[in-house]
């Protein structure tokens, strides 16, 4: 029985990252999960034996049977955040929502408008803000340690595997929709700024012999509103044996100071028979608890639902990465520089 | 005013891990930071400030003033551990002690006769097991997922301000007492074994002519009782511009995979004016909240003082660290292999 | 006194490369060093003391003084390639030309038809090519055993010390000018491809206030021939503590294959009270001879200046990198994408 | 028809060394390769179809058909260098050795007896000494730029596929004989120093168990003549999946500087449907030439037949590593730290 007071969450989708959501959730002390739904019933049903929640078929047989929720976790696949969303929102809940937003501006606005009639708080989940190395250097820029920003060269690429295998919905994305709302969101947060143009350039070829009609890999370049330059190099489609699924690697430059972080090297190598990797950390197991990034990032939305002050990634900061990235993709198409 | 039955922290020594342990017991919602006491004038006044608790100069007056306690960290100068942790047994306290537990097997016996004569809980802070890449290889190699261990050899140094700069008692400690605690503690802990004899080689030349007169670097070979090898390399006099302070690289080979290690290199390097360094994130802030290994240790150690079950470095692995260490320093003098 | 029939050379301007050239020329057992020219009494003095050879303080005073010479290497300022090339030219000599061939397409264009006119053999000094490693990466490629690729991401940088200690007439170049000759011919010379247009984006903010009017970071993303994608980035305004005065880090991605080249990290770091550094070791002696990329670079010119068949970079890839470059900046003039 | 005066060379054994060593010879514009001998047949046509010279079967049988030999190079198992070494001594050849000079102090002695008997050249083939970061390391220490030596790390193992696949003869073998000769004449080299005395400890498990009776690991510390200590980890059982077949890290600390080598990362990583690896590059091909560490060496040794002064490895530091490599397996054996 809930806690009164407490928030009772949904999650809905029950993938890779929603089982990951719903779990930080149940070992939470201060937030119950009450539900979760997937129209997968295998999900489902690996969802209910590990998660012991009842799980329903869709978002609305999940809202019937749990009339007392009071938040949500929207973890469908990209492009259907807007329906799972503003349906969430009409019924009153709160929302953390997966990046991106919505894979167009109107969708984003659609949800943004149904956020403000309802008066629901909304968090993004640009995980890696939780991220110490990311959030040290924001710091030290906030703090006027380390100059300021010239330019940020970022490269966020994933191995074929997750096109191909992880996702089966890669089609209807894209390297840009999937990979540069992390490293466009970052590059804001860590600098203050946002961007104001974009030009783009693709290569659109192994993917769709592959059966995949989507671009291989994007670069885009956003000119910032101070000034500064931001460069994006996404790409889908590395040889599986890179030491981890994702390629992460950052770079900030100021006047006088150059950062440079590497994400996916997680400083724990393994090399057996089956090849070398970089055994990922980003979520693990300490005792029975499950502790990294996204428990973080659950963790402070759940604070703030309780009534903490957090500054979190909003509404706001969901719509301008998602009106960015719809521009590279505009910029892929005309040839041309895009406002944003 | 305490809350009943949770425990109530006094610690012993106020340096820079004394600092660290007090706030995080201070910020633990399941234990009270009531005192700490300190020899040094400075430090009990920025003690005081910061942490907002009681000073004292020693530990009697601490103990005086303070007949509530019911636990102590004690993070004095390692050759000082046996007096400050037997008079805390003798008053009935639980016990983190800083690693080492003790430099001399003297010393390590008569703390544990006094833990067990007085019933108390006790952890030694080997705080590499709370690293998630250690935890994992630990992990891996319990579940059998990882072969059978060959041969480790580790790296442990660190650069020449710590004996010269950091420590006013680098002259009464050695490479050996300082470092290869942390690193035989994981080479035990991650294989499952233990060591049973060393040999040992030094250098004593560099820091002698700088006025501490100790040994710059120590090599110790042990024979594990699986007959494993272990090699252990610490030294003092590493040039102050490496990218960290400590410089700590790991290497665990087995019949089928070999792991590699870099806890210093942090992922995150930032280069300006003054050098360039990996940015240590081992204690670090998240909001007002200060985060960490050593906050995750006394975590654990609070939570099995509250009646949790938890595997913690007891007075039994800190025993075996310090006759190993001891056993590293006859062969030195010696120069012959050691039993341990 | 000079063999019959072997080169016969003069070099234009003593400075790090034109020296290093000459006494690259003076040491091979092919070729003789004849003469160096340049205007600075001090670059003459240690040129005349240090290579034994006659030194003028200028071109025409070199060419007049020594009617025997068969070729030149051009080792002047970048802007100034064309009046001396061409006055070379016209004495029947032939050339190694420093990278880039030119700073605009005329002056590209006016050596070129000195160069027909006058039956000259001409190299471009893209001494990259020369790096083993690269040219592992375009055998792999023309043997078919790597794929097609993708993309290929380039950062070359320098540090700020290049254009506001090292170069006298840094505001006359950029780092588009200084940096992207080498980055962009390796990667038309690595894919055989070549580039059709251009879009670059820049920052000029912190090199202008340090009274150097050029730009501090530019990054050109090119479309090639065969459609792929081709991101370049340099910039000027690095901190001096780089390990390296140059930061140089490549990558080429097919369907198939992911090279990944550090190219600034010579694989020996050397950590001193002064910092730490990656000992650079391009050019370096064994026993008395002068060894590295550039010896190698200049040894196949005077082989093909002898006889030998090789395959050099000569003029075509030198205004093809010039227009290249010289499209970069009226892209980053104009805004828009810019053919080439 | 050879000229006269230039050294005429017979090798011995045509495996992976000797043909790399002939192809050199054969190359080189002051020397002839006049034959090859080898026990194998495959070995033997290839080397003649690839080298074009002719082949025998045995040494013998290569020193009567060519009596006009001046010179051999020894590339026959490391066991059998001295039967082949002394019968060309015996002929009054000059000999390259390849590394180790023995595996026994008796064989060391006889070669050396004879080689001082017959007035020959000879050089040991310690090839990293032409590793161009290695020699400036030596440099920089010889010229007092670095400090005095306070201890040197040293890790040089190989993956299981060497002694399991690429030698025939690894049971007689072991990682001391076959890694320990690169590593420990480097610590000799670069410091000036040489070992008094050794203890070593090492695991013979993993090789056992498939068939090849000789030791998995072996850790060794070198008390050199100065009182600084060296540190020798050598082992045969690393994975398969290591980015390069040999894995080569190299650490020298001294009063003042680290020097950290990485050899087997060649800058070059080259991912694929294959795993990742290394590019290899110590050999390779430039235009029609072979290149690389072993091409330079036997320049040198042929520089030094024909007149010139270099100083080579000679017998004496041949001699040396075979003492202290047979000492370390004599304290393998013992458990006691062994002299040399």
């Amino acid at each position: 029985m809930p806690t009164a007071g407490r928030p009772r969450f949904g999650v809905v989708g029950g993938g890779i990252r929603g089982a990951l959501f719903a779990a930080a959730i149940r070992q939470h002390p201060q937030a119950d999960l009450v539900a979760v739904c997937d129209p997968d019933p295998a999900v489902r049903e690996r969802a209910g034996t590990e998660l012991g929640v009842p799980v329903q078929p869709d978002l609305d047989a999940m809202l019937a049977a749990h009339p007392d929720l009071t938040a949500a976790v929207i973890a469908t696949p990209d492009f259907a955040h807007r329906e799972a969303a503003v349906r969430c929102l009409e019924h009153g809940l709160d929302l953390m929502i997966e990046k991106p937003l919505a894979t167009t501006v109107a969708d984003a606005d659609a949800i943004a408008a149904a956020a403000e009639a309802h008066g629901a708080k909304i968090m993004i989940a640009f995980e890696n803000r939780w991220n110490p190395r990311f959030a040290e250097v924001r710091r030290q820029l906030a703090a006027g340690e380390a100059g300021a920003v010239v330019n940020q060269v970022i490269n966020l690429n994933d191995t074929i595997f997750v096109p191909t295998q992880m996702l089966s919905w890669a089609a209807q994305s894209s390297p840009a929709w999937f990979l540069m709302p992390h490293s466009l969101d970052l590059a804001c947060w860590l600098s203050g700024g946002r961007p104001v143009s974009v030009f783009a350039r693709g290569v659109k070829r192994v993917l769709p012999e592959r059966g995949v009609d989507t671009w291989d890999a994007i670069t885009a370049t956003f000119t910032m509103a101070d000034g500064s330059v931001t460069v994006l190099n996404s790409q889908w489609v590395l040889p599986t044996s890179l030491p981890a699924v994702f390629d992460f690697r950052y770079e900030l430059n100021t006047d006088t100071t150059s950062f440079r972080l590497n994400i996916s090297d997680s400083g724990l190598t393994r090399y057996d028979a089956a090849g070398g990797q970089w055994v990922q950390l980003g979520g693990y197991r300490h005792y029975d608890e499950l502790r990294g990034l996204g428990v973080d990032m659950i963790g402070d939305f759940i604070a703030v639902l309780n009534g903490a002050e957090r500054d979190l990634p909003g509404i706001a900061a969901g719509r301008m990465i998602t009106a960015a990235i719809a521009a590279v993709h505009t910029s892929l198409e005309s040839g041309l520089p895009q406002e944003i």
